[in-house]
């Protein structure tokens, strides 16, 4: 959590040829520098002024749209340059090296993000909200992180820590008076606001699911025999559905990916192409690569399209089996467990994806609430409410132990804390604010 | 040349997960949407504003710097706003849908630029330079394109047309008085202006081999029979050189590039790995995929590793043999045609840089000066050079026919209009921004 008083220079936009690119410098020397680079004091704060930039040698790098965000009203609460150049990573990249030349450094990744949240500019849930809507794969998980990132979410959280501070004063001034002197409804009263508090938790925790199948989306493995048909049905869903993210070249050459959206939710094909699954063991795959993708599944679709076969391998993740090629088959019974479809022609192939909802439950997701999408934010909020189970439970007992109460609430708070970034450790700010990309 | 009253939009940064995108709309329309979509005023030009910009459904698609840039102090010269959003494809897509559905409509390649020039912000030269820019390789490539887009050339080649028309003005004068009246000299100091003419348009015309080298670069195809350490060279010289803009991945699984940078100049190394060259058809080698490799390459790498090996085929481009493995053979003869390495070890492959070097004629080339970068240009100051050429030959005639040089000297301004973009052909117009990408 140090290094205030650096200044740092990262690339805000994706490497490649484009229209423009924009270098963002953060820090107290950012004004200098660009003064420097562009040989004149710079304009007004926000004011977007066409400037040449120099390098050391007295050449022209380019003629860039500079503008300076004065602080604290800037992304990050410092002094913030934006420069858009031309865009070529050959411009950017010299941009950048003149710039670190004359006293910047490149940034960290999600530094300019952590400076916001060191200075107060937003909260750790916010922090989040950033990558999280950033690497948004769909417009439903775009909607739920932006309302994070307004806000919505803190304080839906500080409205609790609220409630449990409120109950913390009433118990803490309990505990200091004689225990005959408190009210005989009093017990009861603080069981209905800690009541009060504990559905608000559930509520907020019951949006983790949701959001993390939103964020995350769903895998699902396509295996089988050789040329049973995996391709075919990859290809089919990728052509059919208009809501494409991408196609995705795979890392090796038999694994290649696909990616639709299902109400919202990013759903991931993986065709494992190539995967011999032999015979004579076919209860348990046998090929280290396959067994890879089977195991990060979030469901595994076995093909086949032998009508003969009896047996059919068993997955530890839910799992779908589908007769391919009824097209060649007319005569196939159908049966409960099994789906026949044409990949070729994508007969039944809505059927399948209607399925697959199913089994994943995917479900029409509202936007309108902010959602729990990490599982540091879910294991906190969970702490919490096992906290204020506790002291609830304690508070049932006959002369309950006031302390004890109090102290679960105070837990409790901290959780909560925890996820707001207010109490949270070094290692975790550090974790989430490294999933940011660099020049975010 | 049409469409000056629509109003576009187009991403104005590559596509990917970032810090930032921008979303460029450019038109009559633009300050219009862009309040709706803001429900605001646009803020004064070019200041800029944190505004929330929301869907035909009300719902905030994100919060976004919006900056005006008022016609006719914009990149196009029209009204122009540039939109800074979170950098994620989805927010991008969804800005630009809203956009469109509000009556903007998806802007064609290059369409920015073409409007700046329309708008007479910058010469044809100089908008074929903003894609040049973008798409440069090296810094020295950016340095040359640079100095085009300020306009240099541009000013050379007026220049040129200035000292033209003067002189197609004195030819006029003299063609309407009597023969007679003519100085004795008239012939003689016109030759001279036109030999100073020509001068300068030779002198336009040899920047064009380097300009074409910066800008393109050049194409090295390493090939060879499987297994002589075609990939080892191609990785030794990915890791050995600092300048290495990028190592890409190949389009098909057997080719695999990495570009390195010579004195300033782009050197792509192409590995046809795996591809096999027999023994019997060893002058011609059979393969196709090689040999489209081989036919667009500017360079020919021949890698082998049989020391008894006497036959080499033969290329249509230059090309290099090279023994590699020279490790593992002790007693290797040196001639004077084959360069013996080790790609493994690196040994000797300075050498082999050098001669590189040294057969594609790479020399230090200045870049304080423009440089003519494509063909269309290249063509056409050629042409005028050779009207130039033909008008002083008319010249040396006894009783030169004036009214053929000043048909020629006219000839040979209009060449240069038309790369200047005064007088080019539509067609001519539209090959040129069709290059440039979506969003500039």
């Amino acid at each position: 959590m140090m290094n205030g008083d650096a200044t740092f220079v990262a690339p805000a936009t994706p490497f490649g040829h484009s229209g423009i690119a924009v270098v963002r410098i953060n820090g107290p020397l950012a004004c200098q520098i660009l003064s420097i680079l562009s040989k004149q004091k710079l304009a007004d704060t926000r004011y977007a002024k066409l400037t040449s930039l120099y390098d050391d040698n007295g050449q022209l790098i380019d003629e860039c749209v500079v503008t300076k965000f004065q602080s604290p009203a800037s992304y990050t609460g410092d002094d913030l340059i934006e420069v858009s150049c031309h865009g070529s990573p050959v411009i950017v990249d010299k941009i950048i090296k003149t710039i670190i030349d004359n006293g910047a450094r490149l940034a960290e990744p999600g530094e300019f993000t952590k400076r916001a949240f060191i200075n107060g500019k937003i909260d750790l849930l916010q922090a989040e909200a950033v990558g999280a809507l950033i690497k948004s794969k769909s417009e439903a998980a775009a909607r739920i992180n932006r309302q994070t990132l307004g806000g919505a979410l803190s304080k839906d959280l500080n409205n609790i820590n609220l409630d449990l501070i409120s109950v913390v004063g009433k118990i803490e001034h309990a505990i200091d008076i004689i225990e005959s002197e408190i009210e005989i409804t009093f017990y009861r009263e603080i069981i209905l606001e800690i009541d009060k508090i504990i559905k608000n938790s559930q509520r907020i925790l019951s949006t983790f699911k949701a959001g993390k199948m939103l964020n995350e989306g769903i895998r699902v493995v396509i295996t089988g025999k050789p040329n049973v048909g995996k391709s075919t049905l990859i290809n089919y869903l990728s052509g059919s559905e208009k809501a494409i993210v991408s196609n995705i070249p795979g890392t090796t050459r038999d694994i290649v990916e696909s990616m639709i959206t299902i109400s919202g939710v990013p759903v991931r094909f993986v065709d494992t192409a190539g995967i011999h699954v032999t015979d004579d063991k076919i209860e348990k795959i046998g090929i280290n690569k396959a067994n890879y993708e089977i195991n990060s599944a979030d469901l595994v679709l076995y093909i086949y399209d032998d009508p003969k076969q009896l047996e059919f391998p068993k997955f530890d993740c839910p799992s779908i089996y589908i007769f391919n090629k009824i097209d060649l088959h007319k005569n196939i019974e159908d049966t409960d467990s099994i789906i026949h479809i044409s990949a070729k022609s994508g007969l039944n192939v809505d059927f399948l994806l209607k399925k697959i909802k199913k089994t994943m439950s995917i479900n029409p997701i509202s936007t309108d609430t902010p959602h729990l999408i990490s599982q540091h934010q879910y294991s906190a909020i969970n702490k919490s409410l096992k906290s204020q189970e506790k002291a609830k439970q304690l508070l049932k007992f006959t002369s309950p132990e006031l302390e004890l109460v109090a102290f679960e609430l105070r837990a409790s708070i901290n959780a909560i804390d925890v996820v707001l970034g207010k109490t949270s450790p070094d290692d975790i700010l550090n974790n989430i604010f490294r999933t940011l990309c660099v020049g975010k």
